[in-house]
Parts: C-alpha cells; sequence; structure tokens
C-alpha cells in the first residue's frame, strides 16, 4: 500500500518505469497535504485567547479537513488501483466475438472509474479551497503562510486531477459521459482558479 | 528524519499542533513530486523507437531530473530543521546586553537560513518546469498528463515556497538582505507563472 511506503521509496517508485503510481496519485497527495496543512493551522489556534472567539468554528473547520485530508489520501492508493485495472482490461482476450464485446466492456468500465477518482479529487481539493477561505482570518495568523500553502497545493491537486479526467474521458466511448464529466470538471476547475486567486491574494495581504 | 517516515505519519505529523514540518516542507515535497514525475516520464520514453530521435536528449532531461528529484526531497528535511533553528533563537536567554546582542544575531542567522531554505526550493522548482518544457514533445504522448502533474507540482512549490520567504524576511532587519531576496523571489515567481501557463497549455492541447 502506497501510504504506507517511506516518502523516500514512494519517490524512488513514483520516478521508476512503472506508469503507476503517478499524476493521479500525486494529485490526491496534494490534496491530502493541503488538508493536513488545514489542521495544522486549526490545532495552532484551537486553545489560543486571542482567537477564542472563533473557536467552535476552527473546531468544525479541523473535523471538516480530517475527515477531507483521509478522503484523498485513500484516493493515493485508489488513482493507481484504478490505473491498473484499466492496464488489465486491455490485456484480456479477444479472440471470439464474445471476449472482444466482453474486453470493450471491461476496457469502458475500467476508464470510467479512472474518471470518476480524479473527479473525485477535485471536488473534495474544491472544499479544501472552500475551507482556506473559511479559515483566513480566523486563524493562527503566525501561520497564514501554511494555509496559503494548502490552496497551492489544492490548486495543484485540481490541475493535475483535471488532467487525469481528460485523458481517461478521451478513450471512452460512452458520449453521455465524455460529455457529462466534460463540462463538470471544466466548471470545477473554472471555480477553483477563481478561488484560489482569491485566497492567495488574501494570504499575501495578510503576510504584509 | 522525515524522509524516512510512512506518507500516512508524515501527514499525521503535518497535521498535528507542531507547526513543522509545515508548508515549506510541503513546498518542497510539491518540488520533489514534480521532478519524479518527470524521471517517469522519461524512464516510459527511453528504448521506445517511436522516440528514438530523442533518446540522448531524454537520457539528459532524465538525469537532470534525478538530480533536482533529490536536491527537492533534502529540503523537505531542511525546511524543518531551519525552522526549528529559528524557534531555538527565541528562546535563548535575553537578561543580560551582551545575550540580547547575541540572541538577535542568532535569530537573525537563522532566519536567513529559513529564507534561504524556500529561496533554494524556487529556484529548483523553476528548473523544474524549464525541464518540463524541454521534455514536452520529446517524450511518450501516454504520460503527457503526467507532464502537466509535474508542472502543477512545480508551481504549487514555487507558490508555497514564496510565502515561506515572504514572513521570514518580515521578521529581518538586514534590509540589504531582505530587499534582495524579495526581488529575486517575486522574479522567479513571475517567470515561473509564465512558464506554467505556456506548458499547461501544451499539455491540453497534447491530450486533445
Amino acid at each position: 500500500m502506497l501510504l504506507e511506503k517511506s516518502i523516500y521509496d514512494f519517490l524512488e517508485e513514483l520516478g521508476s518505469k512503472s506508469p503507476a503510481p503517478g499524476g493521479g496519485s500525486v494529485a490526491a497527495l496534494s490534496g491530502a497535504n493541503g488538508a493536513h496543512l488545514i489542521s495544522m493551522v486549526c490545532n495552532l489556534t484551537l486553545g489560543k485567547k486571542k482567537y477564542v472567539e472563533y473557536e467552535s468554528e476552527v473546531s468544525g473547520i479541523l473535523e471538516k479537513a480530517k475527515k477531507l485530508g483521509n478522503q484523498l489520501a485513500e484516493l493515493v492508493q485508489r488513482d493507481t488501483d484504478v490505473f491498473l485495472s484499466v492496464r488489465d482490461a486491455f490485456t484480456l482476450p479477444n479472440d471470439s466475438m464474445d471476449e472482444r464485446i466482453e474486453k470493450q466492456e471491461a476496457i469502458e468500465e475500467a476508464l470510467k472509474d479512472a474518471t470518476l477518482v480524479p473527479f473525485s479529487v477535485m471536488e473534495l481539493s474544491l472544499e479544501g479551497l472552500n475551507l482556506c477561505d473559511e479559515a483566513i482570518g480566523k486563524t493562527n495568523t503566525n501561520a497564514i503562510s501554511d494555509l496559503g500553502s494548502a490552496a497551492a497545493n489544492f490548486e495543484a491537486s485540481l490541475k493535475s486531477a483535471y488532467l487525469n479526467v481528460l485523458i481517461n474521458l478521451k478513450e471512452l466511448s460512452d458520449k453521455n459521459f465524455v460529455s457529462e464529466y466534460g463540462m463538470r470538471s471544466a466548471e470545477l476547475l473554472k471555480i477553483s482558479e477563481e478561488a484560489y486567486d482569491r485566497i492567495y491574494k488574501q494570504v499575501l495581504i495578510g503576510i504584509q
């Protein structure tokens, strides 16, 4: 399991000839890093007198960030799994007509899974950006750069995951699925870019 | 050592009340992920007939990406170390005039180190973006989304590291140092944004 590997070993495996883990798993990892940075910022805020008026709100953000961090971390492994399923489907036999139909269906199914995982990463990382938005102004100002880092990681996660959505959609035959997830993922990316720009500017102002 | 921790344990420690590792170490990790993604793309290209004309160029990119990946991975630990040195400097005694002077000098020195580490992360991640640029069109097109993910990770690395440069510069007294690294880091960020936009657009075109 990827999450049990040391960072050193994960990086080695990432750089190797094996195509998985690749950009999709890294997209989920960027999101997980972002969510855990929000948790840290909340933990550096709770219990401090200066922020007592935001105590319950920050507790709420912490709970959401923890859940998000776990969900995104799970998708690091999941993205590699669905990639391997696609590869396996391509190795199915296709000697008879029945086998050819079965193989096509298996490929189509695996590609849909391989699209839905990075799509989920995008949805979760957009939630992460919204949490950054909520946290600014209510959390420890000494850690405001960490909120900015969290936002940068969510944005990288969305941008990477989007490419993984597109590359899988390209191979799919189901036109409705392709059209639906093409539109929805482009929309998530657009919303995220606006949110990220706003958050990063607020962080820059907060630092000065 | 952070690189020896499992990803799971790293994320746990990142989310904890302890301020290190924080956004600075994550910035270096994003860059390391980016560099290792380039290595993977090169490894998926070398030896393939279709790309034989780029063989020596891609070998060169692979060597640079490997070196970059190692340098950035080392800075994951280094950023946490320099953060802790700043914290230690703030706990030095300041009862006598001599002690106060010594403490001020120690803080100043530690803050400079804590600025130079994320500044190095920025320089290295910009090198990474340039490697993505070189690799596009010469590497396995099946892995083009991974080059885009690499670029997204370098950009997140630069954006995060920049915030860490700024937050340390803010506390420094040496006006020349503050002015020099303020300007140089802003310049790196600007160059990177242009490079990243160009690369990401090329990747989108390459996927379609």
